[in-house]
């Protein structure tokens, strides 16, 4: 074996580690909800966690890099390359104490939260949160590969981006954002959501979120879908993807978070059989995978055509709610466009709005600017700044995610660069296949699966972000498609 | 740190690594049915065999073992350090290899009984089951510990225990079963069963089964009770022990069966916190293990006084079944005996002689003396010899049981061990506490639990079966206990 077989070989054991703490993670999130105690669960995380640092820093990685480096590599073992290098140059700057007790801390924390949000008190999490903050500047300061702290942690999620670069993108949206809500909601014409008001049965609910996500390809005998509080996808070996959905909330956000949520799930399952067990076998960023699932759950799953095909289902499953409900209103529901406290529930609008909110606080609190203990405060603030409304609750406030309690600092921006880069992908999509809609009304989603696929995701972690969307696109990421994109599907939904 | 200190804090990342390995498995049965490939978690599940096995291996422990065996020790330590040493040697005599390959093998293994079962087709288990039984019959040729190869197996689950020494207390038992079992069917007057092949609402079932180890005081902030195929109960953590049932079987299998795993799991739950994480959190032995959960299963759970308890409560479940149907003749019904097929639904008498079976079989297949592909013949054979029918096919006959996938040679005869076991302490806690009954009636089951905990369950690992036997009754394990057990409880039921 030579030195780059055998880093393959080698990190492969730290895929299975990292997989197994997805396990610890999953299981704790679907299973173990009604808990009292998580302590033996947080020391069985912070285990894993430090074999896998320990794996990583070990001298004889260090050494592998450096045969490899005089070798010559195909474009997937430079890849892999790439990436192993990153990894050991970022955990090695990490003392293993410190590893351990980030580890520890998020999953104390994670019981911490769930228990303030429950009762809507932030008291209950301001200490760990505290200490998670904390952990976290210690940790950027600690790798340093930015002069900024948040551009640290930035790039863990989106390699390659940064403070600066993410800011030049939000900064010209955030107005033109907020204008275009105003503008939307001048109309003389609006939706009417009321619909979702009424009860819709629960089983019914997950029943109808399971058949859309097998109708879109999801194959159940390689993952799973569960109820959880939060959303989530977690990958726990190549084929073991497997996805979270709630249906606790209103009407119809178990369908589009399940589609949401299906979104990340194929893209993970679709790459090549060639990565996996590697270090390449997953998502390349987390705004990638986002543009999979806000494409999936947004331009797909709330498209008039979709719904064309769908809609008489529903109506089947709720004819007390919908038999009579015309398709049309339904649609102009779905896509209904306004201010409201939850970001998982926000309409593709306004969503922008609730990341730029915590881009902002993240950077500030990173730096010292603000604190903990005021964040209820300055969260209830630049929310009303940038959504013209208060939070009641913390509960529907600075309580509502589930990232910081992870340590999760640097993520959030993610999401939102998730729909430019959809938007911009979805683009190109149509300039390929300009008559896609005319499948989705005939329950036909393999097409544009089958060009994400052979254009995105088998390529797992191969191709960065910035060389990916050059690669499907021709160009750097470019928010003007997504600015388009809302115009031109709103306007109309709007009468305007 | 001392020597025994530094074993203690070594081996309570082993245990981890072990309630790691549990949540591995736990997860396959539980939320894996269906998949189409389990090879990733089967790589998962091996690579945390092989960390374990190499922990436990390490020249560290050796060293540490042989300097803690100056120091002096109280009794806690000294039972701490015969239980590592006893890991260590067996261990050492195992190459890392087939330590990875059983691991691997057995989650194959798994998949294929599943599949096997369920078509009823043994040839779908034999040839991995052939690679098992070689990979078991390799490990006992390392390990020997005893002269002959079976009883190195047994030894892993019943420490103290060996081939002869079972083969004493069943053989004597053997005729005297089948007599019993012929005698009771005799009676002019026997129970009826039949008002269990109504139909009872699987869900229905399920919520009755979690009312009933609720008020036995099972905590549900400490574990969890799952539906799957073959019932089972894992400790993922000091803090986490999960009970399985199934509520496809007949009626009451699921309420008989959950309190079957409630026993095992509040053996497990009441073990005190100073041993938590060490290696003697655990039951001390299968055999025990299996006196808890038969205890509670047969003798409380089956016993007219918890029926006078919970009787109206069925009966506001099915009203439609039960509403009419005198408490006196279902307290007979689920006590009937009567040669059946499968194991885990066999009532207290004829369930000695499934083990007998196994239990001889095994020896055999060890020793060679049959061989896989025989299997499904010998066990129809000796099936009808011992209990006087034959199973229609493999899936009521030899392809029933889990053990054997899992490489669990050796393990069977600690259940019926279990049924003697706990005859015995149970007479032991009626000398005691003479009117325990009279507290089933009022659905107060604390006392029976708190005299188990204070006597067994709280010293998890500390004594050995036969010291624990010892200590809790005063003499050696004595079948006779079982034998007047059965004869006190059955003539009457059987109006003889």
């Amino acid at each position: 074996m030579n030195a780059i077989e055998e880093l393959r070989e080698y990190f492969a054991e730290i895929t299975r580690l990292n997989y197994i703490s997805s396990l610890l993670n999953w299981d704790q999130e679907v299973n173990m909800m009604n808990y009292k105690s998580v302590e033996g669960r947080a020391k069985q995380v912070s285990l894993i966690s430090k074999l896998i640092h320990q794996r990583i820093t070990s001298e004889k990685v260090g050494k592998l890099i450096k045969e490899a480096e005089k070798l010559t590599l195909n474009e997937i073992e430079n890849a892999m390359l790439r990436e192993i290098t990153r990894e050991y140059n970022l955990e090695t700057k990490l003392p293993v104490e410190l590893v351990i007790e980030i580890a520890e801390t998020s999953v104390l924390a994670a019981k911490n939260w769930r228990d303030a949000r429950k009762k809507s008190d932030f008291s209950i999490f301001e200490k760990i949160l505290e200490k998670t903050v904390e952990l976290q500047k210690e940790k950027a300061e600690k790798l340093d590969t930015h002069p900024d702290l948040y551009s640290t942690l930035i790039d863990l999620y989106e390699p390659g981006a940064n403070y600066e670069w993410i800011a030049n993108i939000f900064n010209p949206i955030k107005p033109k954002l907020i204008d275009f809500v105003k503008k939307l909601n001048s109309s003389s014409d609006k939706p009417d959501d009321s619909i979702f008001n009424k009860h819709y049965d629960e089983d019914k609910q997950f029943e109808l979120s399971n058949k859309i996500i097998k109708k879109l390809n999801f194959d159940f005998g390689y993952g799973r879908n569960d109820k959880v509080t939060h959303p989530f996808t977690q990958t726990l070996a190549s084929q073991d993807t497997r996805i979270t959905t709630r249906t606790s909330e209103p009407f119809p956000d178990c369908i589009t978070s399940t589609i949401h949520e299906y979104g990340h799930a194929i893209y993970e399952m679709g790459i090549k059989k060639e990565l996996h067990d590697t270090i390449l076998c997953t998502g390349t960023s987390m705004g990638i995978h986002e543009s999979q699932s806000r494409m999936w759950e947004n331009i797909v799953g709330r498209s008039k055509e979709f719904w064309m095909y769908w809609y008489p289902t529903f109506q089947k499953y709720f004819p007390e709610n919908l038999k009579d409900y015309p398709l049309e209103d339904f649609h102009r529901a779905i896509n209904i466009v306004q201010p409201s406290f939850i970001r998982v529930n926000a309409d593709e609008v306004t969503y922008g709005l609730h990341i730029i909110l915590r881009f902002e606080i993240e950077k500030d609190l990173i730096e010292g600017k603000i604190q903990v203990n005021e964040l209820p405060e300055i969260w209830n603030t630049n929310f009303e700044e940038l959504l013209g409304i208060v939070p009641p609750n913390d509960a529907l406030g600075v309580l509502q995610d589930v990232h910081w309690s992870g340590g999760a600092i640097g993520y959030f921006p993610t999401y939102f660069l998730g729909n430019l880069y959809g938007a911009q992908i979805y683009a190109k999509v149509l300039e390929r296949m300009p008559n896609l809609h005319d499948d989705y009304k005939k329950g036909e989603f393999s097409n544009l699966l089958n060009y994400l696929r052979e254009n995105i995701h088998q390529y797992g972690s191969i191709y960065r972000a910035n060389e990916l969307i050059k690669r499907v696109t021709g160009e750097d990421l470019n928010s003007d498609y997504f600015l388009k994109y809302i115009e031109e599907k709103f306007y109309p939904i709007y009468r305007l």
